[in-house]
């Protein structure tokens, strides 16, 4: 079913949104699942050694959008159209943090994925979030 | 942790809310998880046998807010704040539907729940929700 | 721009969802929005007089749907897909239920609406709702 | 009714979060009210000049919290519990985001705000968010 591993998934990432290369690493990929984790630098703390909302939101956004990708390969164009997302509680200082990404639809023109957000080594998740993604008609 | 049983909870349910008095099953109940059925009738449906989006919301609320009160106990008050929904696939016609309710959180004035939510005898969900409810403190 | 009436709305809701006729009063319709009340009664009301979530879960979703319906026609479909709503207040007892709906993007396969919910007479809103429906493409 | 003029937030953000020093300007506060641009510079961009969803999510984020602070004062805390976000669509390249923040609720513990979010000079939303904002009480 996946048309893409962890390596081409990364290639594929650092190819087109080269501007977050070195944020993300892919660490599995299976059917309709991926673990992706944020290596947390400077630019994603705010003060107390928190990561950032927007940090996390990044986090969630690029599990679904990979999770997609692995399932209908890479020609495809995939953008998000909602998310809803769940805060719960303070992420860990100075710890990476782990999603655990599942697609709960994945259809002709709409993909639906839950996310759970941990930071490195933690029971509880940080938060959680559920992303749709609409996958445009193919060109020609 | 369990603070009530499904029974204690139907019980509880019949008493406090007597509009939906046999509409929702409650059919298992474990620490921070609870299984829901919503006995499928006649005012539950839409053209075609399709259950209406109105109940599948009920039914995901109803699951999180019995999910809390087994763990804070009858005395307690929980009250909806947000809720967001994707609604996935058509539910199948004349078939109950089974939530599966999972507490993500459960804090002192924040409780966070999210619900998968099947027709009975299939694999892949109908609709997934998340919900928060607030828990006011005691009077007194 | 708008292809239906508030009258030719009510007659097609009534046709297509005979179990919720006398429910829903549409009050008005322009471009891009639509007003809709929700007659209060007894099955709407939970303990204390105050209207149940899944009515006005309902109220919203059936505005946003009406709102989609004005702008492209009778012979189409649309599905709600996804739904955040915040409940802010308690609903007033006894009071009828507006809602003030807006469609913020009426695209060829998706629809954004979001609807701020009043009890009748009062400033504060009980709640907000924003609601995507799909729009299949047309049978051949 | 408003306890911080634009100039109070400014300086207050910049002393809180310095990590996005020069990244908002916030052109107008009134009761309840907020409007917030986000200065687009390379780091929020994406291929094809459109500016990125986690910046679109920071820019919604950060209008809600402002707009909660500009009501409550200075001294204290509010942390974002949850977001609900439609993206409609792309943003313009190369031009600013403006967000036009409401709050709908102003609650002892829960603060309620919506966001439009446009590209400058544009009149169609790029997105839309509601969030909502928790508000501990004060030690002592």
């Amino acid at each position: 079913m996946v048309k893409l591993t962890a390596e081409e998934l990364t290639e594929y990432l650092d190819d087109v949104f080269p501007q977050v290369r070195g944020e993300f690493t892919i660490e599995e990929v299976a059917d309709m699942r991926i673990r992706t984790r944020l290596n947390v630098g400077e630019r994603h703390l705010r003060p107390g050694g928190t990561v950032s909302g927007p940090s996390i939101f990044a986090l969630a956004d690029v599990s679904v959008y990979l999770a997609v990708l692995a399932m209908i390969g890479r020609e495809a164009l995939a953008v998000t159209t909602n998310c809803s997302i769940d805060f719960m509680r303070k992420p860990v200082a100075d710890a990476d943090l782990i999603a655990e990404c599942r697609l709960l639809k994945m259809g002709r023109v709409l993909a639906v994925g839950e996310v759970l957000i941990f930071s490195a080594g933690m029971d509880q998740p940080v938060a959680r979030a559920s992303m749709t993604y609409s996958i445009p008609p193919k060109a020609g």
